[in-house]
């Protein structure tokens, strides 16, 4: 059995890391990992961390047995939109690990539906790129499969099998809602950290941000770091939903701040306990 | 030398551990390190993990060399009213910890100005009460001290010595300045955390949230653990400074919202690109 990688950054490459290690899928031997990036220093990168065996044309890719989109969502867009029927084998499995899925899911042509399965690994770091790809990625973490019944039943084991065999917990769910919840738990915390780094870049220097940085700013501005090119790609697909969970996020801030302004102190005590009881289960 | 810690929940009780660690402040032994704190159940607990040697009555805390205010800091305003020239020693130096610095330092009556050394110590987790405490919390971190030049030359001697001595860096800075900036490094960003986790729990069961949850949403949310009690008590005394910076957040927030309605994705990548920036100094 042989996989390909299309995209080799944090996901492909870690992806590539974790599937050696497993050695198989369903008791066959996992023959050789090939790794496409059209980005050629990430190809060299990716090959001189071992994150694959071997970074091959597109069209050798293709011919895998078991194949990964794991590049920013806008690209999984245009790859599927360029497989032809000829370029897969009869039984290719096509797996993406997008961080959206509505728009990819919906533009699959219908030859080609039963090949694919659409995946959200729950995982992933500030880091992007091959040199930030990790074996452990995936280990004990959560992979949404959505849609999965349009999945061929030999194509959802064959994924089912994967994702367990490098550690992780499946959870099935259609791919709006996916994109619906996932938009608020995931995408606009990202937007938040953004705009907290970009305002406190408009106030404030350098030095000053270094000397009062502590551990709340820390956490509340990781996700900063995050690649803006991937990013852009799951707004852009994702949009409803974000500005809707912006608006959710809007509606909280608002309210403190008019707690605040009233100098409402004990509304604004009952505010932070309230939000405190997350923590009762995360 | 004897120290006195009013307050013995994370601040207090670290304060206790690291001094003992510690043993000595310019030469003279640490004889004694007592504690107060008006929770009977949290006065048992920080004996019981050995914080301080001794719970005592407050008016033997203010007898001691050295007496730390590790309250909120509403509580902090109300020990120094409540204090009498003849309740503390001739040498007596009282630092407080608190992290809003301004209303603390004017409401000081003159005649204990020169007992008194403002502190913030840029560290603290999301845990509170003695059970958080732990003896490395001040290690490595900055301390900012207040218009020092208000205290006495003893007084700050004495505290830049401690605070040296547990392992800190020290940096002085004017009480306004300290206050103004601290809103948007440290005290704005908490109440975006906890509309955070408000506006999650008001749209998500714990289910999905546990189902989807990732390092993102876990950073962005870890400060909305916070004590309600003295983060209520840090915005009521910085309310103007909290609000000047929820405006600068809403302002690039707003920014995002404006990029991603209009489509604007060359944009929206722009502002998260200019966002990275802010992580090659930290």
């Amino acid at each position: 059995m042989n996989i390909g990688i299309i995209g080799l950054g944090l996901m492909g490459g870690s992806m590539g890391l974790a599937l050696r290690e497993v050695g198989q899928i369903q008791n066959k031997h996992i023959n050789r990992i090939l790794g496409y990036d059209k980005n050629a220093l990430h190809s060299q990168q990716a090959l001189n961390l071992g994150l694959v065996d071997e970074c091959v044309p597109l069209n050798e890719i293709w011919q895998c047995d078991v194949i990964f989109l794991s590049v920013p969502v806008d690209g999984i867009v245009e790859l599927i939109s360029s497989i032809k029927p000829q370029d897969i084998s009869e039984n290719a499995t096509i797996i993406d690990v997008g961080g959206a899925k509505v728009q990819i899911l919906s533009d699959i042509p219908s030859w080609l539906r039963h090949h694919f399965v659409g995946a959200h690994p729950m995982c992933g770091t500030e880091f992007f790129g091959p040199k930030a790809a990790f074996g452990e990625l995936y280990k004990n973490n959560i992979v949404i499969l959505t849609d999965l019944e349009q999945s061929g039943a030999y194509q959802a084991e064959i994924a089912k099998d994967i994702f367990i065999g490098i550690g992780m917990k499946i959870l099935k769910m259609d791919a709006h809602s996916h994109d619906k919840h996932i938009a608020l738990i995931s995408h606009m915390p990202h937007i938040i950290s953004y705009a907290l780094a970009n305002a406190t870049l408009a106030q404030e220097d350098p030095q000053t941000i270094l000397a009062l940085v502590g551990g709340g700013f820390r956490s509340m501005s990781r996700i900063s770091k995050s690649s803006p090119l991937m990013w852009k790609d799951v707004f852009k697909q994702n949009k409803e939903n974000v500005l809707e969970a912006m608006a959710y996020f809007q509606a909280k801030f608002n309210e403190a701040k008019e707690l605040l302004e009233r100098e409402d102190w004990e509304g604004l005590e009952l505010f932070m306990a309230q939000a405190n009881t997350l923590q009762k289960f995360l």
